[in-house]
């Protein structure tokens, strides 16, 4: 693979859009170049109506082995690793914080801050090969950014045996814990990817944008401010067309007329 | 069943309040009339002191199949919204404030805002023929109020594809990621609610009210201040004559001589 | 067993320190003495280099029974029980914010305050033999210090239920809810826990210090201020020695010449 080559492609059809990580030779480290690639074509689809869905997929046989750390030792500066993670962490956000949906396409190993890719996602569809681990405990290198979103995603003491031994867990471990939700053979992936894109372009994006908006937000709030907010983005989300639509074929047992 | 009954029935037997949603031919909905008479019956509930645990019951085949959306499309206005979901969201609080434990009993499908209603419970018991959905999506409307809940039982990645697919999960699912506690044959379930209503009964009064109020409280604190205000419980719950008693009567291996 | 034994017994082999709860006959009740033995050892414990990472093992049958009901009933008074629970979270907390991973060993039950003492360990393995209960409300005195370990290892519904009725839970329902890593036989208990502490030998003292601290830290924060604070642990890891020759050696395909 040429380092000519995009450090990602972008592929659009249908709503759906995939980003797949290109650089299968390596493993797909989050580079610089391969972060700001990321974080360009995030921007790109976050701002585009179009794009209904996301899907974050890999190419070669690893998903993502966290960051180049060839890269990384060559420039052995604090100032360049706050920056590096800073923009590492602005990538992970945004994921996060955009409208629509993003699905993690797992077909391989994701260790260390590729685990912490997949955790971010919200929706993870893994291959039964597909192992994880967050594992810079190994080299000296305890993978701090990587535990902020594993342990919002599977329990404190699980999450802690993965950092501090640096072990792999397997797929259906990782289903049962609640880092990935569906695990397929590999070869049913895409079908089973695809069943999840389907029901997502099936439902008005302004809903779904408001409601995975609220999501997150409410996670960090206390529970009577949490539905304070949830309530107004309800009433919001009622007062749109799609919804009053929605609703009125619920009523009639129709399908709804929706544009989009 | 007529408009005339009404739309929350109470029964109480032996510290035992059931209420029970009544409009069971309509899947019980949460009308303004539903929550206003649940919201009537849990005031009068908690300010009981012979009610010591309350079953929250359903009529008909389905559990409650969430907002009335029939009447929620004739008032197409923002601020009717705001005021049904915080009427909504005020019933929701009132379960997990008050002091005595609330078990849901679902004997059949719980969805949307009333899988919302499970989740707010203390405890849940669920029949094998159960289901659980976050189905507002499929109508245009997230279910961001129901996501309050849903996401303060189930792990991130389970609620969020639960929320933006709107696919039901049955009973057995639903245990297995804490949404109910046990899950039984439909005949069964009035047996073993009864064992826990019984287990809670045989306690008293003061200490569980103490330790559900501070067991939420504490949820939403960090660590620290969460002992500070634990401790400070423990020893307020220690000087009760129910647990000094109990803790005696523990001691000299006999049973507490308590009068509730 | 003699009055006159250490209530906690400490032993030092190849990085590992074992504190052992020494009142086995008694079921290792968390006394005064106890409690203050146990913080007097952790205290001497984390200001040790030599000591890489702490088994908390029992002595007898039981793990931990919880505090000494017996001692507590002797002296009923607010402020007694305010300090005695100030004293109790003191150690709990220390635990979890001593650099050295804590790993319990689960030798037989584990009851209230001996279930949150399992709850605050970084690791817990148990014997198949081992239960866990916060059996408080059973005599009137609800587990609210050991519900702020307890809700912070397993699902709210799951917690409130132990809370509630005080029952037992065995050794592979704990595992499967979040409560202890590993379920083995008795007598493979401590092959089991050599694992982990090989594991955790095998790495640097500083990065595993480092990222322990960031763990607990960034679990109280919203995501946003948790990635700045990881990403600055991250560049600070970086930086020591130890990881900027575990990371070489990585590239070399070598093991890493750490002094520790």
């Amino acid at each position: 693979m040429s380092d000519n080559q995009a450090y990602a492609l972008k592929s659009v059809s249908g709503g759906v859009a995939t980003l797949t990580l290109n650089r299968g030779d390596k493993f797909n480290p989050l580079s610089e170049e391969m972060l700001a690639a990321l974080q360009s074509e995030l921007d790109a689809v976050k701002a585009d109506d179009a794009v209904r869905v996301v899907v974050l997929a890999a190419a070669g046989k690893a998903f993502c082995a966290g960051h180049d750390l060839k890269q990384m030792r060559a420039e052995p500066s604090e100032e360049y690793y706050k920056k590096l993670f800073n923009q590492c962490s602005k990538v992970m956000l945004t994921i996060q914080q955009m409208p629509q949906p993003v699905i993690a396409r797992v077909q391989g190993i994701a260790t260390a801050a590729g685990c912490q890719l997949v955790s971010m996602c919200d929706l993870a569809v893994a291959a039964k090969e597909a192992k994880f681990a967050v594992s810079g405990v190994n080299y000296g290198l305890f993978c701090s950014t990587p535990s902020v979103g594993l342990s919002r995603n599977v329990s404190r003491k699980q999450a802690m045996e993965m950092l501090l031994t640096g072990e792999f867990i397997d797929a259906e471990t990782a289903r049962e814990r609640g880092l990935v939700n569906r695990v397929v053979a590999a070869e049913e992936l895409d079908t089973e990817i695809g069943k999840l894109t389907a029901s997502i372009l099936a439902k008005p994006a302004v809903a779904i944008a408001m409601g995975k908006q609220l999501f997150y937000k409410q996670l960090e709030m206390g529970i009577g401010a949490a539905y304070q907010l949830a309530g107004q983005t309800m009433a919001c989300n009622m007062m749109d067309e799609a919804a009053l639509e929605g609703v009125q074929a619920f009523i009639e047992k129709r399908k709804p007329a929706w544009s989009k």
